[in-house]
């Protein structure tokens, strides 16, 4: 098919995830290489957002292309109860990742799925009904996961479940309080935290549910002492503390796992893209030796067809791999700070932008019509006159690549990517933001 | 690894779906082609469930090894907004295999969120909360498939989601009522579910969810006027009509959908399996003109990263593509007809065989203590001696493997099984069902 005709094939058969299907114009992807692809027209562009959040390594690794070949070449599929070797590998290698305290894997397809099973697990072990997330969140579309988000996303899965509570996340900078310092906004989200865990009942509560660091919904760095806080939390009352670390898992941040980062032991860890990039479909869920225990002689009430998938589990073993063998946390951190302080170079050079917010290699510009005020430039939920889209198009014309949230920007680039690819990249941020503000405020 | 490390790091670290973990002894298989795999020892097994009955052409499939090489070749991912050629391509083949009222499909990576999205555009499309579905029934283990299902898996995810009712399954064989003919059966169950809709209030029923052929639950075969008094019903309130392909779509049943079986025109079709037969995960369902349609201007809240994966479309197309190079529909047809009446047979041969089931190659024998009272072999949802693990153990002795559900053993075998291949098991399934009724009735 020409490019044309792909476009025109997807347009009339395919639904399109989280759009009106009228006026979708989808670019057709020819090739792609590293952190750049192509459409037939040979229009080069630079993926700025790995894609999702999920391509870390970039296109075309040859490692996790290599090892696809090779299982299928062995086979493609044994279903779950079958011993296979990319399975039982790729679950050792994830274990050998994690702090000592977790002892085994749940593989699913994919986010979604990954928390869907992290809470049943902890339903089950505990006993208990409630499970706790928050509202700037997006764990997945499923019912569960689906109730788990608070962002407006979950309003199709209304009424919702019984059970699943929201509380408010670290944001600090849209926080109508001002706090002395990181640490009293930590102490005080903590605080919060408590107080609405002991009004709904401790003893119902089965789980609280947090992506690391918020990543859809905005790249929420939370303080230090916030992570250790609520894990105190889960501690005194027997809760058991979920890291979704779906974007945040595999380097993104600087460390292996978001939770690296505050020096925290979660009971269970919820993972997918990073764990193969998306090279293959693959999630799953690391749980706590307790909880793995506790189902030695109870029921596991959890199951998929496609559970450690044989060839997502291949393309998961030579990516995690791939990750060592490359060094990518170094990089990580080389180039995260090289765009940390590009940030915040715009942050005061431009109007336009309220807050900057970025750790490894997961960024968000946060746009607003009036630095002081920190009025959004676009109101909740809304934007009627299509100004984040409009400001996408803009960064599109330069070929740069990535997708908006509210009134923010995602800069996420593959973690593989260089100090000076970056910059390049970063020149057609700075064009655009100077245009921003000259036309948008 | 060998057989035994693979093993022994399986059981450490993997979480087994569906199972306690204490006493797991998996099978490791280091090949497979055909409907034949083989453990390390060189044991060769017999695949008679086409593993999770979605193996419909069976291991070592040349083609779709060699579309997956070819697909990684140019790239395993990009996301859900971009066209591939691939995902453009599968969208259009599966368009072109259904009623001409179906318009477009939405991709997923599974059976179960398949079904949630399936139900999340019945609601948004009708604007109204319920959907109905059926006791005997598994449609995923996900929060919204698996309060869909009706079998005791669900009952990990209570309290259940409000609007979620459950009606009977048209199993003539159990119903404590007796029938004068197949149509009256069929009369009697649409009434009763009409009754029940208007009892819950027909205006506020969005869907009934149906697997066209009960799987799982026991290859339950509705009687021929059945599907088309649903459709009434669904034509007279407005509802949407689901039919879970997942197990019964491409082949299975002898037709390409099961529903081609009693000439209905479904609403919303959801998929997973066959499309691919698990080589790559990939699930979705397909839409009516109208229910798209209603999507051009109004925002679809669905969505997933790998909605439309380009390496599960890419084996898609290459499966969808050998189904019909290789005539299977024809095999399906000529070997089923075998396989019910060798069951048959079985049936008026053993005073173990209650009844026997069988469409296309999707069979199962359903075992009783006694076949006036029709008394299962195991109570419901119970088997406190373990029988059914013991005759399935027996299955295992002779290679032939498979899996029970309560009282019944299924026989699912890839559709590319010849009747030689076939009439060889079936020895095997004769063999144990002799040993059945000398020492466990
Ligand atoms: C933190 C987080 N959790 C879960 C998910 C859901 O993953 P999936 O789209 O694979 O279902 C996402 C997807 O963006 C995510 O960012
Ligand atoms: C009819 C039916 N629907 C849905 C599912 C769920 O599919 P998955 O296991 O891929 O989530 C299954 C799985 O066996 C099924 O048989």
């Amino acid at each position: 098919m020409t490019g044309e005709e792909i476009k025109s094939t997807s347009v009339q058969y395919n639904m399109q995830s989280w759009s009106k299907q009228k006026g979708i114009n989808p670019i057709s992807v020819e090739k792609a290489e590293g952190i750049y692809f192509w459409d037939y027209e040979g229009t080069r562009y630079s993926d700025m957002s790995s894609q999702l959040v999920n391509l870390n390594v970039g296109f075309g690794n040859k490692d996790i292309a290599d090892a696809i070949k090779k299982q299928v070449d062995q086979y493609c599929f044994v279903g779950p109860s079958y011993g296979a070797e990319s399975r039982a590998t790729l679950a050792k290698m994830l274990i050998d990742l994690m702090p000592d305290n977790m002892g085994k894997v749940f593989f699913t397809n994919a986010g979604a799925d990954a928390n869907e099973n992290a809470i049943k697990m902890a339903r089950m072990y505990t006993g208990r009904n409630k499970v706790f997330s928050r509202y700037r969140s997006y764990h997945g579309s499923s019912f569960g996961a689906g109730n788990l988000t608070g962002e407006p996303r979950r309003y199709a899965l209304e009424p919702g479940i019984p059970g699943f509570v929201k509380f408010f996340d670290p944001y600090i900078y849209r926080e109508p309080i001002k706090f002395e310092s990181e640490e009293a906004a930590g102490d005080y989200y903590v605080a919060k935290l408590r107080e609405q865990i002991i009004y709904e009942g401790s003893d119902s509560v089965a789980a609280i549910v947090m992506e690391t660091i918020t990543g859809s919904n905005g790249i929420i760095i939370p303080p230090k002492n916030y992570m250790p806080g609520v894990r105190k939390i889960c501690d005194d009352f027997g809760i058991m503390m979920i890291c979704d670390e779906v974007m945040t898992g595999f380097g993104r941040t600087g460390k292996m796992f978001g939770f690296e980062n505050f020096d925290v032991k979660p009971d269970i860890v919820s993972f997918a893209k990073g764990v193969t990039c998306g090279y293959v479909p693959l999630g799953g869920c690391v749980i706590s030796k307790k909880i793995a225990e506790y189902f030695d002689d109870n029921f596991l009430s959890c199951g998929l067809t496609y559970s450690g998938h044989p060839l997502g589990c291949a393309a998961g073993v030579a990516c995690v791999n791939f990750y060592e063998k490359a060094n990518i946390l170094e990089n990580v951190n080389k180039v995260g700070a090289v765009l940390k302080s590009r940030l915040e170079e715009f942050r005061d050079k431009y109007a336009c932008v309220g807050d900057v917010r970025a750790i490894g290699l997961f960024s968000a510009i946060e746009l607003v019509k009036d630095k002081t005020t920190k009025e959004a430039l676009v109101p909740y939920g809304k934007d009627p006159e299509g100004i984040m889209g409009k400001i996408l198009g803009l960064l599109k014309q330069r070929q740069f690549m990535t997708y908006t949230h509210e009134n923010m920007v995602f800069i996420c680039p593959p973690l593989i990517i260089t100090e000076e690819q970056l910059l390049e990249e970063l020149v057609k941020v700075d064009e655009v933001l100077a245009i921003i503000d000259k036309e948008f405020l």
